[in-house]
């Protein structure tokens, strides 16, 4: 079997209140704010943020739905965390860092013989920085955190399972990940040339009461994997239909990209995405990224009423201009 | 909120060998076969057989793959049961019944006040007869089984999940479910009018392992509700995608309605799906249905290959003519 996914494009979750969202994600995680658009589903108006590293890489853009408006619940059948590389040495400086902005945070742990600190979104969800001394891609730089500390894109995501078999199945099966490891409760997959970008890791909580699937705040949507064209896309529905995953959705315009979601057994939402010509450029030039909010052409006629719903946001000129 | 779902149309399990398959649908259960059709995803031909009951009706058409290649595993997240109504007072002839056919099969139960049998397919998976005094529907009859005696259609489904919360949520806020009972271990979800035709099931087992979500041998594959047409398939799949329920498929031809599935966060597969104009009788007329094999047209060109893989099947002329 020739499977399409290569690694991350993005990760999505649901946070709070919308300012809330780009403080973190701009202050204390050092992302720059790569684009203001809306979510593409539903009758009522929501923020779609876009963080990224440098050069708005996949595998490093971290994606948000404020979502005030509901409450998620965090549980088992969801992303338990997300973790960005950093450059080995940085964690101390990372300590300093959450502590300065007293952001809740964990001690140094080990997972795979790789060292991290785990630390949370005011709404709750976790993300992990961890030294990698392999990814050399480049991080975004803000006035507190240079370019040789900063994260540089996603590691990969921690999924919480009540049952691994069916997941590890699907991941095998269904997407071409090969298992490279179990440490304790922690079982990592890996997909390519694995490492940075391209690891999975399943935590088996076989007592953990399931999380909402449904749009919350305080929960992680989706994570998607990159493929690279919409042929890949098809032959990778095509692979789900055949096996039996017959939701699978249709492959949705999602102006900056294509995308196609499926559920895995283990509970999480899984999209494969791919490029479309123009990407995040198609309606603003590359110095103005993430500097206003943009709508789908689609949507341009609600744009007032979507206007006076969303909660005004102001970003740091430092995440949107280059720092 | 104006929910479309009605009730079932079709329940979906992927049984082993076909002959099998046919001979305990039409012998033991007792209902015709009403169409003979292919499975219309993935590369590898297999049959897609309706059992239903004299009108064919919307709620009383059982579907099977049989699926011999690949063995499902039951459990935890798929449906458990499948129920069927027969009248009051018929339960000591279907002992009999299952009786002199050796057909492996439970003492009588009862569940919220009603009296059933459970009983078991060749490949291992459970049905119900359950006595049910208001449904009035047509029986299909046989040699063995008078019309009085006959399956009227079905109950409902009892679906095993590991936790009741989301999935109650999801009954109710997705598909327009309420929450009518609570007995043991059982949580009765009704829609509409409620009663046969319109009951779904929680048995909550939360220490069972999940069962498989792929195509396999055994296991019950997905439950489809009937909605009234396209535009109410849509509103079903808007409804969805508000929620959070990204992985709604679009709506597929099987040419014979169209479907649309989501998976429900109990694990079990949902479809919705709508009559076309036609329906069975698109390419075989009313007295000649479930006579022979028929495929889609864009199948057509696939013929000689699907026939050479396809294990012949003998149906008794009892299931196919007026008995």
């Amino acid at each position: 079997m020739n499977y399409p996914a290569t690694g991350y494009h993005h990760i999505t979750a649901c946070a709070g209140a919308a300012q809330e969202d780009v403080d973190f994600f701009t202050g204390i995680v050092g992302q720059r704010l790569a684009k203001q658009t809306v979510l593409m589903d539903g009758r009522f108006p929501h923020y779609h943020l876009y963080y990224s590293n440098a050069n708005i890489e996949p595998g490093s853009i971290m994606t948000t739905f404020p979502y005030s408006r509901i409450q998620g619940r965090r549980g088992s059948g969801q992303v338990q965390s997300i973790t960005y590389t950093v450059a080995p040495g940085t964690l101390a400086f990372w300590q300093r860092h959450f502590g300065r902005h007293k952001v809740e945070h964990g001690p140094v742990q080990e997972r795979f013989g790789q060292r991290f600190i785990r630390f949370h979104h005011p709404v709750g969800m976790a993300f992990e920085v961890m030294e990698d001394k392999s990814d050399k891609r480049a991080g975004w730089s803000t006035p507190e955190i240079g370019e040789s500390e900063a994260v540089r894109g996603f590691y990969g995501t921690v999924l919480s399972v009540r049952d691994v078999t069916e997941q590890e199945k699907f991941l095998i099966e269904a997407l071409g990940f090969r298992k490279t490891g179990v440490d304790g409760s922690y079982h990592r997959f890996e997909i390519g040339s694995g490492g940075a970008n391209k690891t999975l890791i399943l935590v088996h909580e076989p007592d953990r009461a399931p999380g909402s699937w449904s749009f919350g705040a305080g929960t992680v949507h989706h994570i998607a994997l990159w493929v690279a064209d919409d042929e890949a896309m098809a032959a990778q529905k095509a692979i789900y239909e055949e096996l039996g995953y017959t939701d699978a959705s249709e492959i949705k315009d999602r102006y900056y990209f294509h995308s196609m979601y499926v559920r895995s057994p283990g509970g999480i939402l899984v999209e494969c995405c791919c490029n479309v010509p123009g990407g995040f450029e198609k309606d603003e030039p590359a110095d103005k990224l993430g500097t206003k909010l943009h709508l789908p052409p689609w949507f341009e006629h609600r744009r007032q009423e979507i206007l006076a719903t969303l909660e005004p946001i102001v970003a740091p000129e430092t995440a949107t201009a280059r720092a």
